[in-house]
């Protein structure tokens, strides 16, 4: 695993509130590849992104290489992926600094006790170990941990 | 924890493709709480979740009590759980049984590296550590990962 910034636990905003963790995990994950994006830094990300934003790659590790087999044919797919620079223990939380806060789970900020964001992606093709896709938003380099067709209960129907 | 079935990881249908794990993991994820829904078997779940389907309950550990602000604010939530029966080292899946094999990553199994399942529920109502929702299609006792809001891309105005 490559470095990552670690975030500082005890820099916390006006009226936030942080709680101690768990002394230990319950469950673990695999990162199953990388996203490839052109964001940088996190604070070049767009806030949410869009079926029209950039081309995003999601780099698959060659272990998974089968389980892509008819990914090709879904129009749209779901993403996991792994905030690994987002802190764990914030229950009340400042995102726009402003000394209002929200519960944690009132909101889609990347800080929560599981940082596992999802994202709705259009698809634009598979190519080998690589899933090319627009709608995300999020720093190049973020581990991946899963993908799946998307079928919203709200969609127009797919042809 | 309490104690789960533990998969037979050398049970292949015919035409499944299963693959060496890789020797550790990345990230540990923490349960936050446990679901509570009327099957008590995995063959009693419905395949899929539905707004109108029973009410289950979210029931959060005390630890995050205060991350639940707001959320009853949300008339849909987005519900991350651990399945946590699933073997996770498949690659070609064959869930019918029908000798027709899938890519894990082509379709929504449990069966997968991270067996992050994701719906999209009804909120019914918060009370205490409670969360009361319709939609989801889980067994009763799977671990809770994560809740948050849900907006989908295709989902008609919220007043």
């Amino acid at each position: 695993m490559r470095a990552v910034a670690v975030p500082d636990m005890t820099d916390l905003r006006p009226g936030e509130v942080g709680v101690d963790l768990p002394g230990g995990y319950d469950a673990g994950l695999y990162f199953i590849g990388r996203i490839r994006t052109p964001w940088a830094r996190r604070e070049d990300c767009p806030r949410r992104g869009a079926p029209d934003g950039p081309v995003c790659r999601l780099e698959i590790d060659p272990r998974w290489a089968q389980a892509l087999e008819g990914v090709s044919d879904a129009p749209r797919l779901q993403v996991l992926y792994w905030m690994d620079r987002a802190r764990r223990d914030l229950v009340l939380q400042s995102p726009k600094r402003d000394g209002a806060t929200r519960g944690t789970f009132s909101i889609r900020s990347p800080v929560r006790p599981n940082p596992i964001a999802s994202s709705v992606v259009e698809l634009v093709g598979v190519e080998g170990l690589v899933v090319s896709v627009r709608g995300l938003d999020c720093v190049d380099g973020t581990p991946l941990l899963d993908l799946k067709p998307e079928y919203c209960a709200f969609a127009p129907e797919v042809p």
